[in-house]
């Protein structure tokens, strides 16, 4: 355990963590994961390493820590925009397919904010090729926002409005997974009527009803 | 223009063809794509780096026909098993759920093949990062085999198996991502039954008929 921290330094503390989550985002967008170092991150931020390494075992966690704050920050940022938080879930007005579009056209603006898209493409990139780490970025930061998901299908089918057979944790991948490979892989262009038609395909199926 | 080959010339180019092409998959599966040279490709092949610059003008050229060939080597192999080759198509039986599940279940062995899965890992997170080789990846690799999707949904729309207003190039990213994403970023494990279960919620929708 360390000390018990002085009067003045819980601010000192949250001023330095702040300057380390941005030297982390900064340094693994510009030069990747496999370069970015404990030593490089705390000479970036203007710190000692000792700070770094009593705070975080690895600069995996650093990252991963730096990234969820950002996460939240938009969060907290598009909050204050409705005037009121609902950082937690996706909305539920009873109309599957808006609440649907909704959320993706959010997506879609957060992934192409500067902020967000490089480092993210950094990490995406590690995972795809380190498996320890994809798999613990998808633990801690993606199945997080794809168990929001599999509550507002589950919502919908208790509702009557998903088929009662449907696998929510399998569907969501209809509409999600297209967004997240065109933005990976560049195989198309992204645009909000491009989720708008991933939602109504997904919904209403490809064979004539 | 190289000079007119000796008549032994031919099949001694076709030997270093396939130890250049090996020798480019191993080290970028190994080493990742920023520490593959063309140097190292031809040290491991056992080449003058001279004869790898005669034939491509880069490294990203060496590895996008080593892996085009591997490729053909696969669907040869497969066209092989089925005692007669359908290297460049998806089946066309008239039942589009059937045809779609053999042809991803044929996905996922590929994708799970030692041969194919480190090189191709090593590729695709190197894309995630690098625009300019991810767009000439999809243009060259990725987007010839998505055609082959949107052919056999134009003629299941020709045959009224398909809702008339749905644009394929979007509706085979319905079944085709989600394996991608769970491929690429390890989200859930993957199976026949689960690539069965997309074409099924793909084909008749979330939404109760």
């Amino acid at each position: 355990m360390p000390d018990k921290p002085a009067p003045d330094a819980s601010r000192r503390s949250e001023k330095s963590r702040r300057a380390i989550y941005a030297a982390a985002l900064a340094l693994v967008a510009e030069t990747g994961y496999p370069k970015t170092t404990i030593e490089s991150i705390a000479a970036r931020a203007g710190v000692g390493k000792q700070t770094i390494y009593r705070w975080w075992p690895s600069k995996a966690d650093v990252l991963m820590e730096a990234f969820l704050d950002l996460g939240e920050q938009a969060a907290a940022r598009q909050g204050d925009a409705q005037g009121e938080g609902q950082p937690d879930g996706i909305p539920d007005t009873g109309d599957l397919a808006a609440d649907l579009k909704a959320v993706l056209r959010a997506t879609v603006d957060e992934l192409f904010d500067p902020a967000f898209e490089a480092p993210a493409r950094a990490l995406a990139a590690e995972g795809v090729v380190n498996e320890q780490l994809g798999r613990e970025f998808v633990a801690k930061l993606l199945q997080p926002q794809l168990e929001l998901y599999v509550r507002r299908l589950r919502s919908a089918q208790d509702a009557g409005a998903v088929r009662p057979g449907v696998d929510p944790r399998i569907a969501l991948e209809l509409f999600v997974s297209p967004l997240a490979q065109r933005w990976l892989q560049r195989t198309a262009p992204i645009s909000y009527e491009y989720t708008d038609t991933l939602v109504d395909y997904a919904l209403y199926g490809l064979v004539p009803r």
